[in-house]
């Protein structure tokens, strides 16, 4: 990953607007349908089971974000994956409160076995509890270091030979091949709610333009990280982070990626 | 419509708040109700079964859009808009993502002719599947210019018997007598989500006070229009865009709108 | 109350960051778990039949709020308030809309009766149609004086032993043996959609970490007055005022409590 790779990924986003459709919780619908706007994508929220084959057939990516469930939710998505399977359309897993409820911890792993996705996106504790090791989620934040849920990280990457991206004040992009730690970001942005989400759905923006499902996931990683931080410097508090966030995301050049990328990359 | 028509809506919603019903997406709930609080207006959300005739008997304008449908929804839809019409509640409909799929196209053509909503506001990709012409949709992006709709919108106007409002880089809206061009707005608009249904939910608010839905629907895009392309000054991105749109909805003056409104008008 | 009490409950869910467990309304999912957020506590939101018990048990709150109501979030609502109960997890209703439907009416009443929350926080509107007297409310903004449901409120709070947290321009919170009329807050912030829900969030976290539920309703009714009015001076309007709230809810000292706190309090 440099500068110039993400780079190129945010002009195709910008020229192409791809479409990325999403079945998310509630709480975030409007934040990371305006930032999918904002890094230049076409967002689209559809989850009635009427529509979600059609809509997802229309689609360059699809997110599965499972924070505010219910049944029919669950069947939605199931069926937009298979559907997103068919027409090869990545799918990225944000499996939100994964370890919290058996609910959430089941229907995580269910849409791990029957749809497959290129990518999943979660904190240390969702990461942790999706790999089925022993973790005790406290509501949807993180309370677990990235460090911690690394190995975690790297059999779930092997197992479902997907690309597993960890989100923590380091956040850690892994597949069976390779490795890579970003350090961008600030801890104002654990104070707003849904950031984590928004760098899931930023993540399908990227995969609907970038070949590499492990680019795709480590250059959202970074772009938000470097525009949570860029923003932060900018806020006196979670409330105008957010908004400052949305306003980078719109602007942000190569010039500022470069300024600010802060990675170590090694082989696994 | 003048400055001073406009105007007089305004002071009337400020006056008399009404309240508007709305049954819209999720995405845009929190920033809708925020665009009628801020123009005046009292908003409700009310979506289930068992209450929204009651709910819409005590309004004065109901909002349907279906940017985020699903089947009880769709009931709760109609249900709503037949007790509207034997109130005399204006309706206004925004087929969001109609083209899109199947069930947004047969759903806003189940709302047409079930409940025949006095003004029908989307994009121009919308308007023109709803009018059964040819069209395809990108998400719920209008990738089609307004003019090209124009003969969809007008003749939807005619067989329906209603106002059309076609969003864009111009606005039109339509009936079977009259036809206005509204120049207002700004680009950036365009990157935050929403900004359409927002347009629809003012739609209502001025809708309920204003006895001519041609005019309703006009003087709601110029007010659209006008505070986008004042907040766009000040913004640095779509992040602090609506923020600063829903600042100048409650504090817009007529001599703000004197000095921005740029309308071209003519008989159809 | 005193400053400093207020404060020693803002140092604890900053330390301890308890877990609130939503089930909303879609319009204020997001702004509510950004509140939280911004005072030091950990939201969730969870409403699948499933997972509320076993959600709840986690958590030191619930907050239940009827604003977008539907069957399955009603049955829900029970469940959770029931587990909730079972673990002696304090809740907190906001009966959002009450008096303006029977469904609204009548499960605000339901819950009452089988849960018996701690806690109801709603405006005067809300709060007369739950204590059975005669009432109409306009939507769901209060049109009612608070003094005018004070009677109301304290027959409810007599007779189900419950805190009565009335919120509108000055604030009163009653139980059977004490009362307490808080001055603070700003007009704008009627203008600003969900900041009624946002108080009874906030009051949820409160209640996490204060043994008695009337201080922890006082406390959090005079925080969000306090935080709006601070935020109010920067605002220029509705939606900047939003975003001001949440930076200075994550940013509040004891001083700026001290310097704008304003109350009456005596017996009842």
């Amino acid at each position: 990953m440099t500068p110039e790779s993400i780079w190129e990924d945010i002009v195709n986003i910008r020229s192409q607007a791809p479409l990325v459709h999403n079945i998310t919780n509630y709480v975030v619908m409007n934040t990371t349908a305006n930032a999918l706007l904002a890094i230049g994508a076409s967002p689209v929220m559809a989850h009635a089971i009427e529509e979600v084959d059609e809509m997802v057939s229309l689609a360059s990516a699809l997110v599965l974000n499972i924070g505010t469930l219910s049944s029919r939710w669950i069947e939605a998505m199931l069926k937009a994956g298979i559907a997103a399977n068919e027409k090869g359309v990545p799918v990225v897993l944000d499996p939100v409160g994964a370890g919290a409820t058996s609910l959430r911890t089941e229907t995580a792993h269910k849409i791990l076995m029957e749809i497959g996705p290129g990518i999943i996106r979660g904190n240390a504790s969702e990461i942790f509890a999706l790999a089925s090791a022993e973790g005790v989620t406290k509501g949807v934040d993180s309370t677990m270091s990235t460090e911690s849920a690394l190995e975690a990280a790297r059999e779930l990457a092997a197992e479902r030979n997907c690309t597993v991206s960890v989100s923590g004040a380091t956040d850690v992009v892994i597949n069976r091949d390779q490795i890579i730690r970003i350090r961008n970001g600030h801890p104002m942005m654990t104070r707003v709610t849904g950031l984590g989400c928004t760098a899931t759905a930023l993540t399908g923006a990227f995969a609907a333009v970038d070949s590499s499902l492990f680019d795709a996931a480590a250059h959202a990683a970074a772009v938000m990280g470097i525009a949570g931080e860029i923003a932060a410097e900018k806020a006196a508090g979670p409330g105008t982070l957010q908004l400052h966030l949305l306003d980078i995301l719109s602007t942000l050049t190569l010039d500022q990626i470069g300024g600010h990328l802060s990675i170590d990359a090694d082989e696994t």
